[in-house]
């Protein structure tokens, strides 16, 4: 069953109450918006694998809630926490198999074997103890959801706040690549502040590149936009430069794929060019990130492997030859802003500054902070 | 009549010899090197109308060799001077019509006129005057496509002695849009540098960037670079800047659409952003064109009209929805680059550069120096 509708004031990757699992099929978009039911952890792997669902969290998300609305049949079925333990091992198993190289997903894996094993520890062999067990699955991946939404409202809401002393309808703001509700649960990073912004009714304009190769801004962040009725361009990944000095642009906010301990930032390739451009023009330039993305072992971005993707995306498109056949092809799928280029990271506890003259972020003592609040 | 062929060892746009006129269609590049006979004012017209041949020397030579080839005919057929110019006169007309906004095409329409008016005042109404006119419209095609490939090689030569005292192949190059044999009559501007250098054996390796909306480095650039053998990466626009971090770039060449007095530079659209980018690797910047694209009339960038292109060139691609729907585009075909970016203009006359501290060029003098060579 597909349900397909223009008309919902919010755009949600994942749509869930306790039993039944949506999830909008990413590859059809921007031309259809369709949900697919995913009714098990084999259905969940299914549209992992095949990248209806995309974005690191919400793929952990995905694969957690599938178990937790076949946790109920399980629960139903198994006649005592061997057996049940059994089945949800079965599940755990085709669920990492999904997608390899998904960290978070690997994670809430993690996890909910830890909750596997406390059951094992503390619970007698019987059927009870396998609702309890599943119960506690259903809360974790209900908790996982609600915390990544959360989050995001609140780097929304930290991120609008320093605008604050903007006038109505005032601000334009430029982002990359998509780092909204179709790459987190909800609401999105970077796209969750222009959201906000847009809600306290400050934004004048969204700008979104086309993000090549891949073209998530031109497909997601665009189809976004569109559907939250924001007032929104799009340009080509060349055209930052000429836009901010045409036009007033009062901030570039961008997300994150890891921030390592000096705030040197990771993401996808153009962001580097965006913020230069940005530094040029003497533009803020944001990162926003979850916590979760802050990488403190990683002392600097040279510590950053940077992981090269294949040729086609640069030279087919459409599974159509693009480029001239026979030439090089470099294609890094992200890139490292150095610390010195970025304002501030905004984050669902607040936004982190450089001190002083520091070129650099102390995200150790940040977070440290944070903790301590 | 077509001809297919990889073996030249020339890529040339179009090919000449008296009598003899073939374009190549670009239109099906890079999936195929195909030429096109082109044997009279009529056929010219319509391949530079479906734009078989671009870019704007090569519109106003492929005109005039097409006027030229038909020349012969004109004048073996007409009885006397006034039956001749009355046939040459529809053929101008009909290549005038070709594309409206080709400002070296009337300007060649416009030479031709002249030498019509000259032959008018000064010959008798017979056939050999008809003979002597044609003669005089042949040199004059003729020296039009002469002079686009010496100015071209002479600013190859120029870019290429920039970089005099380099190491054998130790030099990277990154240029943008298509600036090669495939824009001009041959050989070309910025490309015809790499080409320099290439043939002088010190170039390491040439990147281009894809040049999006339109791809023409993807499309274009990537052909010429892999028909000539030139070791070379395909880049999207985004890339240049962690291309600059990561390798070493020892300049970037780009070509001009207009060069104003103060040295601003109008050129396809990412060439500002790739100037910013250079200026902050501490990377030189070179400006390669003709002084033929100088315009003393404009004093700085501020004067040059912004033409803004249609939405579809970034929303789609072969006709297929990319973007999603609804959303806005903005589409300048091009940037200003301004002077303070440029480390210099390379034209066939030589490299002008800025003198002691000034932040832009002095092109009227530099031009003045020129003409009293």
């Amino acid at each position: 069953m597909t349900n397909s509708t223009h008309s919902h004031a919010r755009l949600e990757a994942i749509r869930y109450s306790r039993g039944q699992l949506q999830i909008l099929d990413q590859l059809r978009l921007p031309n259809s918006l369709e949900y697919i039911d995913v009714r098990s952890a084999e259905e969940g792997a299914d549209v992992i694998k095949t990248m209806k669902v995309r974005g690191a969290p919400a793929i952990a998300v995905t694969a957690a809630l599938s178990l937790a609305v076949e946790a109920e049949v399980i629960a139903k079925k198994a006649d005592g926490l061997k057996d049940c333990i059994e089945a949800i091992e079965s599940r755990l198993t085709i669920l990492g198999d999904s997608r390899p190289t998904a960290v978070n997903l690997f994670e809430a894996i993690g996890q909910i074997r830890q909750i596997i094993q406390s059951a094992q520890a503390l619970l007698p062999d019987n059927k009870q103890s396998c609702e309890i067990l599943c119960t506690r699955i259903i809360s974790y991946a209900e908790g996982m959801l609600e915390k990544d939404i959360n989050d995001n409202r609140a780097i929304g809401s930290f991120g609008a706040d320093l605008f604050k002393n903007a006038n109505e309808k005032s601000l334009n703001i430029l982002t990359h690549c998509n780092t909204g509700s179709l790459a987190t649960v909800g609401y999105g990073t970077a796209l969750g502040v222009i959201r906000a912004l847009h809600e306290r009714g400050q934004l004048s304009h969204a700008y979104a590149t086309e993000t090549r190769p891949y073209n998530q801004g031109a497909r997601l962040t665009a189809f976004e936009l569109v559907f939250e009725r924001i007032p929104s361009t799009l340009i080509t990944d060349s055209m930052a430069s000429f836009l901010m000095k045409q036009q007033k642009i009062d901030a570039v906010v961008v997300g994150a794929d890891r921030v390592v301990a000096n705030g040197d930032t990771a993401n996808k390739i153009g962001t580097y060019q965006l913020a230069i451009a940005a530094h040029y023009h003497k533009v803020p330039f944001f990162v926003a990130a979850p916590t979760t993305s802050i990488d403190l072992e990683k002392a600097s971005g040279e510590d950053i492997h940077i992981e090269l993707r294949p040729a086609h995306e640069l030279t087919h498109i459409f599974g159509q030859r693009l480029a001239a056949e026979g030439i090089g092809v470099w294609n890094p799928s992200f890139d490292v802003t150095p610390a010195a280029l970025i304002s501030g990271i905004i984050t669902e506890h607040g936004v982190i500054h450089k001190t002083g003259e520091s070129r650099t972020f102390n995200l150790v003592k940040a977070l440290r902070g944070f903790s301590e609040q």
